[in-house]
């Protein structure tokens, strides 16, 4: 049985302030639990789970402490509508990474929907971006929504929340590319194997200080009346045009 | 002041059974019911509005019948959490229409979510395609939800709900492009002036039935590990490629 005192700490960590200080978050469902318990780059504190995943997915990770719950306990401390068999509390990982600049990268200026940013963690996985620098008032992605809208892309992407302005000044010599309204044609951008794409809040785009920080403005064309593109597929069709095609 | 059948007759236009009965729904906030209003393709039957959007907006559309509401009569039948100054009830256009082959469009295989929905509809209107044939058990554009994912695109894009499979069978000079793991390479796909672009569901893809009509798979190539692009991200980038270059 969970007590008293465990239930309040999962229930806590639906809470960024509690996520920061636990150093801990959750994740649900059988399929990103076994992505989490799969991954080497994750640490898995403990799963709770039902008696029929337990059953058949102890052996398999004799390391990781599960605990079997009932359906009760686990909607209990569940974030979903309908609790999913299994919950994991994840270690999180530490906010810092040595940047490689040699590498294709994601800078993020203010991505403040939760299903947004799951998302673009997600395209970023799918063309193997493997860094996301996220300003300070991005969402949290190691909040449950943002956490489940990655689809476990969030144990293979490394994310490090900074002053984005600060961050760029650092970066000598590191090409950095934006969306923008009045820049290169996105098909006349070579095929990029190095350089930060920063992308811009949902409705504002990219502020007015971090642009002036942007060596090389890209545009998404646009045929028809809609007056702006969603941030996620923005986010798609630019990676999808310059990542260069694999050998 | 609004009668008690008047607000039962909108709030009934949140459920699909009674827009399908009225031949109306709901457009909401002053940005996607002023796109409304400049429209020559949509027919508003009446606006609901607080004073001060009233007074400012009433003069310009003389033809419109617009009902001044208190903020209180405005939430009670309103979709959104937080109503926004201004809700009209516009009539829903006929689901027919004359499909023009010599343009490029998109088809829908069972898209069921309805934030998807309004943001392929929104990248439809953005890459100037104006006609998405939907199958029978997409998600209903004329729902609130879908209505203000478009943010106003819904009022530029025609849509046709029929049984995808059958309707495809009556084309036929046209070509089917559909999204699938083993087609063509998009960077070979060459630009596209025709066909149809067919969308699958979110987690299952085409429907087999469906991807046996299919011309010409096209595939987005993975550099990572995430299993799959969200359907509206997909549809973005897709389109972003395939359209041609304007001259």
């Amino acid at each position: 049985m969970l007590n008293k005192s465990e239930v309040k700490y999962i229930q806590s960590l639906s809470q960024k302030k509690f996520r920061d200080e636990a150093g801990a978050y959750l994740v649900e469902g059988p399929k990103i639990t076994g992505e989490a318990l799969a991954s080497r780059q994750v640490k898995i504190n403990k799963v709770y789970a039902l008696e029929e995943w337990a059953g058949s997915h102890a052996a398999s990770y004799p390391d990781v402490e599960i605990q079997v719950v009932s359906t009760f306990e686990l909607q209990k401390v569940s974030q979903l509508k309908t609790a999913n068999q299994v919950l994991a509390v994840a270690e999180m990982p530490a906010n810092s990474f040595r940047f490689k600049k040699q590498l294709l990268s994601l800078a993020l200026d203010g991505i403040q929907d939760p299903g947004n940013l799951g998302t673009i963690i997600r395209i970023a996985d799918w063309f193997g971006i493997g860094q996301i620098i996220c300003s300070k008032d991005c969402a949290d992605a190691f909040s449950p929504k943002v956490v489940q809208a990655t689809m476990g892309s969030i144990f293979r992407v490394e994310l490090l929340y900074t002053d984005l302005g600060s961050w760029m000044d650092t970066q000598a010599d590191t090409c950095f590319y934006g969306a923008a309204l009045n820049g290169t044609p996105l098909r006349k951008v070579p095929g990029l194997d190095s350089g930060v794409i920063v992308i811009g809040n949902e409705s504002k785009g990219i502020r007015s200080d971090i642009m002036e920080k942007i060596n090389q403005k890209i545009t998404i064309e646009k045929w028809g009346a809609a007056e702006s593109l969603n941030a996620a597929v923005a986010t798609g069709i630019i990676l999808s045009h310059v990542r260069k095609p694999k050998a």
